[in-house]
């Protein structure tokens, strides 16, 4: 095992101390910076990028050329495992991702099953050691999946949405067809993430986008409990080094101590909590990831470096805290402020781990 | 004065005994109804239907009609005082509202002013005392107004959105403005619900639909600090009773006990909280109000008893619960399983107000 030159991501995420709050931005590698949106046009598709390894691989180094950032994250998207399932993701130019084929009839639900991540998704395995070896031990990289309730909600509706009815529906009306869904999908990502892991993933990260559209007895039952069977299925340490764990339900600010206690590492926080308080409450249990509104990147410099010092003074003193935004950079943020950004929490943050 | 023959509500949102939990449901009078569509349609656009006090008389009776709701609440928009304000609102066929013209130079903020709600909003007054005049005292009713942040989120946008970039561009870049917005919308707020109060209505309702949008330390400032000047400038009694308010903040669970400590006789809440949990929370503080997902009325009788009864025991025994929905009833439910709710919140909740 060797841990990268500059480990302190992984450090924060297991609560070690650290000289100063590392910082990744969720979406990095992204539509705000023009040698993606190059790259992009290159690739074709959306899918096209995800699916060539050597163009993903491109892409996820590019912020890092840019940005001092503690982190590089794979860049692909977390819909490859319905797809890989048979359901014909694509991208409508303008619009969101959408299935060809969703689950309508009972017997899709039935005949569902977790795909082979080293066939179906051996491009994404590429793509990570590929990143892996140009990474050259640098920083660490992070893979990911979404959650089995979040990509759930997908394979259901056909597309994004704000109301989910036909998820919900089932939800209320026919439960059991969602939980056969959800064991699936549980399978499916726990399988791929120690795929990734295999590959060179040295931390991992859950997107429950959408578990915070569920009710509180709803969240436990169909989106955290299947969190919970992915960590449990998932590799603990490769090559000798410990594999951290991020979960981040998108609006789960009231549920914080029960996502702490099913596995995770550190807990994502969208800007919506005050990441003192979920300190408070989430103790010693879990590191903490999160959690600038991402609109504050709209602002003046200035008001970017006040508000960045306001979470890093919430969080206050000691490890156990990666900065990041609550949620992704949007595509209409000059690149020039995320350079502010991550120079701020590096600069500012240095008081808060003095020993 | 004289209290409402049936003076449940009003008796639970401040929390005194009650035989049973009375419940009343968000958006009660709407598009889920044939015969409300009938009198759109018979009215022209949504709009006339607002400004037309004999048809929102008409339409705000409707549900009563149908289901034995607790409460009647006045039908109207949000809306009402921006227009007043002179930013001509619309609403573009099968699209949320607009407004002609948004809030985009400073002159324009420096240059708003509140309306005089029995000049511009006479309309709305008139509609109150016909409602009251047409209930005959069975039941009371509910008026209600805008929260002056989510007000100001739409004369900004110019419409409903998701993210909110123009607001929170100059929430960071230009408190100074939005906050001049806010205060102008506080004061507009507190003398329209005050008329409100005046021409009849028993209770008011404050909806602050995009507070949840906002970060922690910015609800406080942009949201929560104006309703508080609201509640401070409304009248307590009217006719010798106290007039109760109910404050919801969609989104806004992790900030329940500083709603109940502006001044609400009531806290809102969507479905994502545990009512259970909310009243540990809030203890004596406030009454509550919710919560049950509206996607619950999507699925069959039995499914919407049981969860029904999941919300009713969350919250236990005792007074202080006004059931309702955790956000407005969607428009495609089928009006059969508004009945089954109200019988089964009626009929269920006996048990939890046994002295």
């Amino acid at each position: 095992m060797t841990r990268p030159k500059n480990d302190t991501l992984l450090r924060a995420l297991l609560r070690e101390p650290t000289p100063y709050t590392p910082v990744w931005i969720m979406r990095q590698a992204g539509r705000y910076l023009p040698e993606y949106n190059q790259t992009r046009s290159r690739a074709g598709s959306f899918l096209d990028l995800c699916r060539n390894p050597h163009l993903a691989t491109e892409v996820t180094l590019q912020p890092l050329a840019r940005f001092p950032l503690d982190a590089a994250i794979l860049f692909s998207d977390i819909l490859t495992i319905p797809d890989a399932m048979g359901l014909g993701l694509y991208f409508a130019e303008g619009e969101g991702p959408r299935f060809e084929r969703p689950l309508r009839e009972e017997w899709e639900i039935r005949d569902l099953s977790a795909p082979d991540p080293h066939d179906a998704l051996r491009y994404v395995l590429d793509a990570v050691s590929q990143i892996r070896r140009a990474l050259n031990n640098e920083i660490p990289l992070i893979g990911f999946a979404g959650s089995p309730f979040t990509l759930a909600c997908y394979m259901i509706e056909g597309q994004g949405k704000t109301d989910f009815i036909e998820t919900k529906r089932m939800l209320y009306a026919r439960p059991d067809l969602l939980h056969r869904i959800l064991q699936v999908n549980a399978q499916a990502v726990s399988a791929y993430l120690n795929a990734q892991i295999e590959a060179g993933a040295q931390a991992v990260m859950l997107f429950d986008t959408w578990g915070g559209v569920l009710s509180h007895a709803a969240y436990q039952e169909f989106s955290l409990r299947y969190l919970e069977q992915v960590l449990a299925g998932l590799s603990r340490t490769h090559d000798g080094a410990l594999v951290p764990r991020i979960v981040f339900t998108k609006g789960g600010g009231l549920w914080l101590e029960s996502i702490a206690a099913v596995g995770a590492d550190a807990v994502g926080l969208d800007w919506t909590v005050d990441i003192g308080e979920a300190r408070a409450r989430i103790g010693e249990r879990a590191a903490l990831q999160g959690n600038l509104d991402p609109a504050v990147l709209f602002a003046p410099p200035e008001a970017i470096e006040r508000e960045t010092a306001n979470v890093l003074a919430a969080f206050g003193s000691g490890s156990g805290h990666v900065f990041n935004l609550g949620h992704g950079v949007s595509q209409f943020t000059p690149p020039e402020h995320v350079a502010v950004l991550v120079d701020a929490v590096h600069r500012l943050s240095r008081p808060f781990h003095v020993v």
